[in-house]
């Protein structure tokens, strides 16, 4: 019963990362990883990781955590428990070194990376307590803030997206945002709101975005994004007519695109009629899967 | 190209609701809304609806409104403007009576329910900026907040959650928590983490819970659910083994069950050895269209 999409692997995905998220709570677990002499810390520069000669992550001996500083395990890989620190000025001291290392990274320490860059990201934004303003304090090994006012428990968010093609008559649909590098053309996105189902949130954007009406939606795959916490979900959509009717606060341009200028645009031709989405995007993946017939 | 995915409708889905939401931040279209005559108010108490004698939600001029309260603006239902009052004692006031109602609403109205709940539950649990503990203010027609202190922007959040059934040589996992009614059984379930994919959590979670180890994800369908604000997907997860190892903090009790038993229990069959999940309930949704040959 297993279908061609167990095989799919898209960017982000793949970490070998043993979260134990059912021993978090475990009294002692936490000072008793830290104190284990294998314990690593993933080596980061705010939101970027400080990468080896060769481009992959690394890894300090956790004894060399600076003092002080607060940490959260990542989990277990290889049976050493990983940590990253919680630093404060995580946000404000980005440079986006990650978006030179991504292509290079061996298979799955992006998503390593995707899971410390999320949990750094979010505790940074949030230190106080949405429901009274107080301050609030980790607790379950990193994974989560108790508010020292009211209470409350607070938990990291992961924001679902859907990204999908419109597909007529043998052709999708890709557009173009303004801030997209030059040629750039991608799958059309959105987040899904409260209320909504991932086909409900597919067929509104579509709609919203490009004036077309879906009639089924075809879930493809997923992919974590920690830009900073979303959770990709990649959609085809068969759609009524080709008729567009654009959006153009959201998008700046769209055009149907057929399989071999889907094909062609993969391969970096550079008579391809647009420039695919690098791939590590989930984006990618969608056009690779429509091409080989999903 | 249209699969039978198509025409799954899971509850809390099929929303009239037009959300309209690419118009929420342009200028004055928020106050042209409300003082549209046809605009109405979902009448709530708290977090529940206040129902017709018909088992209905029911809607009241806009204009009865209660001066001074704060409005969301749910969307367009008939072109009509829907509103919702954003009350700050929402959460407290909760009596559940949404439970009763549920099996009986008419398609659709659970959909545009559940919009209004999460929104209200949202707003009366962050009404402080989670970045720096200031007061927020609403804006974008009620489905944002901004702080008056950083000026940080903080949108309403959707906990993406994977529900699945292990499936082994025609049979699947069930299991009860200690919560769940008498006799009671559903789907293993739980909340997607940074850094992972929807494959990757349904994986965790059912080796976590049960010790199975998934060779593969089969995505079937999604629905929204309030409670306060998930977003279910509900997998079929093909598994090595039926060799069980439960994690009795989750469940208290796991168990094999074939098409037959899986029939039984959601015609509400006394013999079966398992009472089904409600239909409202996407694990429902599932085990019907695992019988069905999903």
């Amino acid at each position: 019963m297993a279908s061609a999409q167990d095989f799919i692997r898209p960017g982000f995905t793949g970490s070998p990362l043993e979260r134990i998220d059912n021993e978090r709570d475990h009294p002692g677990m936490f000072e008793a990883r830290q104190a284990d002499p294998n314990a690593r810390l993933l080596k980061m520069t705010g939101l970027d990781p400080v990468a080896t000669a060769e481009g992959r992550l690394d890894w300090a001996p956790l004894s060399e955590a600076p003092g002080g500083v607060e940490l959260a395990l990542l989990g277990l890989i290889d049976d050493a428990p990983r940590f990253v620190a919680l630093e404060q000025q995580a946000a404000g001291s980005n440079h986006n070194l990650i978006w030179r290392l991504l292509d290079g990274l061996p298979e799955g320490e992006a998503g390593t990376y995707a899971a410390a860059r999320s949990l750094i990201d979010w505790h940074s934004r949030h230190r106080f307590c949405a429901n009274c303003g107080s301050a609030t304090v980790t607790f379950r090994a990193g994974w989560a803030r108790r508010c020292g006012g009211c209470g409350a428990e607070h938990f990291p968010r992961t924001d679902p997206v859907v990204i999908m093609l419109a597909e007529y008559q043998g052709r999708v649909l890709i557009g173009r945002q303004p801030r997209f590098p030059a040629g750039r053309y991608s799958a059309l996105a959105g987040f899904i709101e409260v209320g909504e189902s991932i086909e409900e949130a597919v067929a509104r954007e579509l709609f919203e975005e490009a004036g077309v009406r879906a009639t089924g939606v075809r879930y493809l795959a997923s992919q974590p994004w920690p830009f900073p916490s979303s959770l990709m979900m990649a959609c085809i959509a068969p759609v009524e007519s080709d008729a567009v009717t654009l959006d153009d606060n959201e998008l700046e341009h769209a055009m149907w695109v057929d399989r071999d200028q889907v094909m062609a645009a993969l391969a970096g031709d550079p008579a391809a009629p647009f420039i695919a989405p690098p791939p590590y995007a989930i984006a990618h993946t969608l056009f690779s899967r429509w091409v080989a017939g999903a």
